[in-house]
């Protein structure tokens, strides 16, 4: 496994992206979850006015974007480029959302990696010189996603205990090559680990091998050791994947006993009924857009990286007996001026 | 609509990048049509040898992706970077595809217009001098595309006459920081347009304006006017799209009549019963990587402008009533020394 690693997978930033406006936005239990009080808005009905779960999902997304714009006080014709993914088939969420944005659409697909493999590749596109305002967000909603990939919600079918609960919310920053906030200072774009995990309900254990390859890489391409960090987040590893991450990650010769935390396993309390903890693209892009930035603001961290983590299934290829192949972008965030 | 058009769309390339390698595969209908003789392999079986469509469509794209690195002369731990993106749910064919190759994976989805996006998107981190050698592909195949987006084949369902016909079959492109090999001079990424329809078999009609779009962003962006290139080359637009293309585009004061292509109208004969043409992200991806690049060997064309159009709708959007949301990407393609 030794020269699985690659040098090339670790970009660094002359011209570090600035971080110049982000908002979070997540539905009512994530609200009353060990984050609350962080985000920006919390729904009162996870429907949002609309008729349908997907509608509420895309108008959690259209939320997102437009007040992160907001935030950075600028108006949307100033973005160059709206960079989004999400977990509806054929990223309906992003694309219909883009539909009422005048700007570039570059559609993303990386499950809940999504937030950081925007992020990484907006930053390269900033970095470059290619486009000054990039918007980056992700998003994901419990009840559509429970009926496209398990269930509706009507049969109320038994969940395993290995499973996790999808987030409802999203997360979107908006990166400039100039202005005043936080920084992205490198990033580490991840490969595709599979360790033959077929339980669909299993996503932690899945994905852990792809957050440990993608540390690992990251860890020897900068010649850094967790301890360079204040704080390191993966995405939604959740309890048991967190634990196994922890294991992974220790057999390699490193620690992550001291400045871990997995986004999935914060976001709820432990008697919120679920089960391993947060999930989907809107779990570590809500927490990212709330709480760790909250943190760099007030100077409890000064550089975090953060791990985002996808599961890239489908209903047919668990069907039709594949394993899930995961993976893990990685982004260095470092306090602004 | 004036203030549309937005001249941050257009990157143009200072080190522009290379095309190293290609590799084009289409299924036996694609290999009996008007661009039989171009492709480097043709299916006899549709199925290739496997018991699914999915996982034929997979190794579609796992052909392609490692024939091209071969055709590059280059093995495949030379490849910085994986982009790629497809039609199936969670763009499975491209993660299962990273899964065996040992780099890092950015999952794009742009439906059919994702040739044209991960060729912009990969010159874009080329020319910045991020990584040095991307492999750019995507893939379709009718038959796990009909079952999809529409009806199981064996329900033998009647087909709309402004359909298209979704072409089995993958193209792939190595990009190169050097070499020898065509050029990728700017790209125009491109924005989301909906003018409304609703009807999901005519998604010609639905990309046309996206197309336009795109196009007019181009010409006024580089100053550049249709007769300053040999050839444009859109998508998938197929007959009617075609037409429709070229009407929006006269009254928008450009004329396509003397140079403009559509692959999906190319690739399969009138007595092919495809309805409009050919679609789906192979169709454009099989296009560029035999013909347009060999009429580029041969000299017949210097300078390609490659437009690549998507549709972005899904079953759910358009169960829920909405009409399609679609967008084009646009690469211009110079003949290498």
């Amino acid at each position: 496994m030794e020269d699985n690693y690659k040098k090339e997978q670790t970009v660094t930033f002359i011209k570090p992206p600035v971080i110049i406006g982000r908002y979070s936005l997540v539905g009512k239990k994530e609200g009353q979850g060990n984050l609350k009080g962080y985000f920006d808005k919390v729904l009162e009905d996870d429907k949002f006015g609309e008729d349908t779960f997907e509608k509420s999902e895309r108008k959690i997304m259209e939320t997102i974007v437009f007040k992160s714009i907001d935030n950075a006080n600028l108006t949307p014709s100033k973005i160059d480029m709206f960079l989004s993914g999400d977990l509806l088939n054929q990223i309906i969420t992003s694309s219909f959302t883009a539909r009422d944005f005048n700007t570039t659409f570059v559609g993303l697909y990386g499950a809940c990696s999504t937030m950081a493999e925007s992020l990484a590749l907006a930053s390269c596109l900033i970095d470059g010189g290619y486009f000054k305002n990039i918007a980056c967000a992700t998003s994901s909603h419990f009840s559509s996603a429970e009926r496209q990939y398990r269930n509706p919600l009507e049969l109320a079918s038994q969940r395993s205990v290995v499973s996790q609960w999808t987030v409802t919310g999203g997360g979107c920053t908006i990166l400039a090559n100039k202005g005043k906030g936080h920084k992205i200072t490198s990033a580490t774009f991840g490969k595709v680990t599979d360790y033959g995990i077929k339980d669909t309900d299993n996503m932690g254990a899945a994905m852990a091998p792809a957050a440990m390859n993608t540390l690992v890489t990251h860890f020897r391409n900068t010649k850094t050791k967790p301890e360079d960090y204040d704080q390191i987040f993966t995405g939604d590893l959740g309890k048991l994947g967190k634990n196994i991450l922890i294991d992974l990650m220790l057999e390699k010769g490193y620690s992550l006993e001291k400045n871990y935390s997995d986004c999935g396993h914060m976001i709820f309390k432990d008697n919120q009924q679920a089960y391993q903890g947060g999930s989907g693209c809107g779990c570590s892009a809500s927490v990212l857009n709330s709480y760790i930035y909250s943190k760099l603001d007030e100077g409890t961290f000064k550089k975090v990286l953060f791990v985002a983590t996808g599961a890239l299934l489908s209903t047919i290829s668990g069907q039709q007996g594949e394993s899930i192949p995961s993976i893990a972008h990685a982004v260095v965030i470092q306090k602004g001026d």
